[in-house]
């Protein structure tokens, strides 16, 4: 008889493939190169690596790890517990297009101590190089009809969550527009664990018409060296939240997960220039005033 | 009258422009920018940053805080008490050339609770993109000479410090050839705060006749494109320990530091890709099986 575990994992593969089929159709040119790898401690994954047209560089990652809880690994997640599983798929896309949003999906589900707790957890959230208010509108347009058709309380609360979790707190801006994102949903025994798995599913299929929308309204768009070169600017900050800020990254890196796996978020190429200079009334000056938490996006032209 | 703060300061501020000066005549080109900035909680700092024909990307800072002590310093810290004083100088200069070492020197004197403990700390280690066991062995002996004109078991026991310190744990590879280390100095009473001093003083003063041989034998090796991607890929490696593993970035950020002077140690540019190839029998497979603790330079060619 399969358990809980097994329903999560075989749907999470599911999804890594679904996603992986729409993305190289998406894309024209690249193709998903696999590694499998294993962890000693414990568990595996499949990731899937992508250099393409569209996608300069991409990974959409599946996982499925266990084992036992270090020191190292409850101080940076703040849990508690002996002995933990965790299965997840991990998404971020780098395009080629500075006009092109970067994007992040993550769903994940978490065991401690053989079950006696668990919880599912997840996020989508878009980091445009220039934010464009309209396509913001249209992104947050998808997350809230996901969101709608599970609990309408939802939206509001996760969209203000991933405005809290996606911050660089030592720049005071947020990494992009923000999206949604929440964790350990089911922990603490209030919801049905069948009904959370149903919503998280749906933030996985709603990964590839929202994002789909983003590429092709932003294809189009012409751009010179000056967009590649605040491109680059920008992916440094995306490389700060990365290493510096994000839970998942450190959980991957403190838990001996595979290096390569966890660190494909990294951009392919990024600057940083010293105190780097902003045109006053410009485009980038512009989006920087936009990196703001308490956006409401549906309202943006 | 002035106090021991009042001394450790002028000293460093010495330090500062001195290293500057020389900085400027061995880059020939390049003028140091200054920014002076103050921290709302009590203190401040000079950073200065080059950008030349040799150097890169350099920041030569000095800066004293003071203030009370966050939860999240005295847990990323390790730190007990409740205010703090620091000052300190931090180095760190990417060069043009991929042929030329990256350098990180920091010298630094801390108090608690106004001086009821106090310590110091520092150290000096070499990037180098590419590894050459005769240049390490010129830099380590710098070191050496430096170490044993204080104490002959300095400089084996920072020398092991430096090893486990600059350390990038996720890649299970040193961040470069090492160099000293050290820290909590004086902290436990058993040692004379003037003697110290006067070997952080010593060690502040080792880093231009250390770095500018490096950069005279370096200065005129030809390198292409292929050497300049690697360093790229190199560079990546330094952004990912300062903003994963190092203290030091880590103090700044979480006690409210300025973020433009902490972050002046980021490469002017990077490159990640996955799972990058690394051909059999090049100089670029050398230098990783180099990046190994415990190798006694002194004996490379």
């Amino acid at each position: 008889m399969s358990t809980f575990r097994d329903t999560v994992e075989a749907n999470f593969q599911r999804l890594q493939d679904n996603i992986c089929h729409s993305l190289e159709a998406l894309d024209g040119e690249g193709e998903f190169r696999e590694d499998l790898w294993s962890r000693p401690q414990g568990g595996g994954g499949r990731t899937r690596i992508i250099q393409g047209a569209t996608i300069e560089k991409g990974g959409v990652n599946f996982s499925s790890v266990h084992g036992e809880v270090t020191a190292e690994m409850s101080r940076s997640l703040l849990i508690d517990g002996k002995t933990f599983f965790a299965t997840g798929v991990s998404i971020v896309l780098h395009p080629r297009s500075p006009m092109t949003p970067i994007i992040h999906m993550n769903v994940r589900y978490f065991e401690m101590d053989d079950g006696a707790t668990w919880w599912f957890g997840g996020g989508i959230d878009l980091t445009p190089h220039y934010v464009h208010g309209g396509l913001a509108a249209k992104f947050h347009s998808h997350l809230q009809g996901c969101c709608d058709r599970h609990d309408s309380e939802y939206y509001p609360r996760f969209k203000a969550w991933a405005d809290d979790y996606f911050y660089i707190k030592h720049r005071s801006e947020t990494r992009g527009i923000g999206g949604i994102f929440f964790d350990h949903l089911g922990k603490h025994g209030d919801l049905d664990r069948d009904a959370i798995f149903r919503f998280v599913l749906d933030v996985g299929d709603t990964f590839v018409p929202a994002y789909s929308e983003q590429m092709r309204e932003t294809k189009d768009l012409a751009y010179g060296e000056r967009q590649q070169d605040w491109q680059a600017h920008r992916r440094g900050r995306y490389a700060e939240f990365n290493l510096v800020w994000d839970r998942g990254t450190k959980f991957g890196l403190f838990s001996g997960g595979r290096t390569e796996s966890i660190l494909m978020s990294l951009p392919p190429q990024a600057k940083w220039t010293y105190d780097h200079p902003v045109e006053a009334g410009s485009e980038e000056e512009r989006t920087l005033s936009l990196l703001k938490k308490g956006i409401d996006w549906s309202k943006a032209e």
